[in-house]
């Protein structure tokens, strides 16, 4: 199974929630943690996590898309946080009985009918809140 | 592509990563809102959507795995908040340029080698933290 | 003793953080919310504010000093967030049977022995974190 | 001025939020750390605090008032972590240019007149939202 982390053949991976929920579950199963992961916790948890997150942010004053001049480390400790928010937050829905997966599409969808596209690329910032 | 959004065949769609950051790249285009879309801005928006999620959850006291007797309004709601810290993590990895499902399979190994399974069974509480 | 919420002869009243605490166990008490106090959930109920406080600058690009332009209408909104903040806060601290005024000191403390002031006022910036 | 850190002759001080700021400010004056502590950046280290906080209470399953059971250096620590929380609130309010302690009575004035006290101590449960 240990395989299975890896990309194949050198091209990224197409990462699922329900993969990544599968994996989570049975991670907590063998160390014997399922007592711990009541929704409560993991949303604490997660919480921390967020803090984490937002520390690697605090101090930059605005911080510009594609995060020029970041070190690669500091990438790395980004992508690790990220990625920490991201496994609590699957594995909360998951303990909760819910599918993350397909919570977010019907969320895009409910989002598309909240904020049509408006012709004629009129900005609609007012609208946007 | 408004297909594209639902489930095929009554069966529960396997949703990747890559799939919804690219739904919202396209999401935040057509409305204009890339000059929003900035590092920072997707980061307190997540926050946001962080205290959301646990406003559902502040005064009920341990909540049971499950969610038994909440109603399927709470759990809609719930759904909805999980779904909004999701697609800010998703858009926010993305403006960052980094690939938030590699970061999360890279992060389990990591945690696969910071708490090894103890064999027999023995829990490791203490070192869970 | 409605009297006593009002700055007094139009100084601005020096509002410490036991008399917040006091009126909130109060304000708890005589609503009947004594059983909803408890620690995680007030936690819980923070963060809620957290969420709502980042709301306010979500979208602002970053903000300055004295929040130049921005409205009466939106500086008593960020007033109001910032104080239902505190006003968790405060009330977690409490519930806790923690002093946090003192405790605050003793941070303040703490800190001045970590972050030391450096003589010719060569900037510390590596050490602050 | 180190000596007014104290509590004078045993008795616990009441601390002001007016005197918390007034510390705050001049400590990052003499750091010269002014220049970093722009609104979205304190608003970001306290989103990191709270996440501090939150990792506190986040494996506990629910907490007693009082924190039974707790040792003395968990309770220290928490008492660390809640005035993290309250000094960067305390700043953030500060460089903003509003005073959090006006704020926060308003605010409880505004909660007394949304939760009314009800008579014969009926539970207005409902209404606790």
């Amino acid at each position: 199974m240990e395989n299975s982390y890896d990309s194949i053949g050198g091209k990224s991976k197409d990462v699922s929630l329900k993969d990544l929920s599968i994996r989570l579950a049975e991670f907590a199963q063998v160390r014997g943690w399922d007592e711990y992961h009541s929704p409560r916790n993991l949303l604490l948890a997660l919480v921390g996590e967020v803090g984490e997150l937002s520390e690697i942010f605090q101090w930059k004053g605005e911080v510009g898309k594609g995060l020029p001049n970041w070190s690669a480390d500091e990438k790395e400790h980004l992508e690790d946080e990220l990625s920490d928010v991201l496994l609590y937050l699957v594995r909360l829905a998951d303990v909760c009985g819910l599918d993350l997966g397909q919570a977010a599409l019907t969320k895009i969808i409910k989002n598309a009918r909240k904020y049509p596209v408006v012709v004629m690329n009129q900005k609609s910032k007012s609208t946007y809140n």
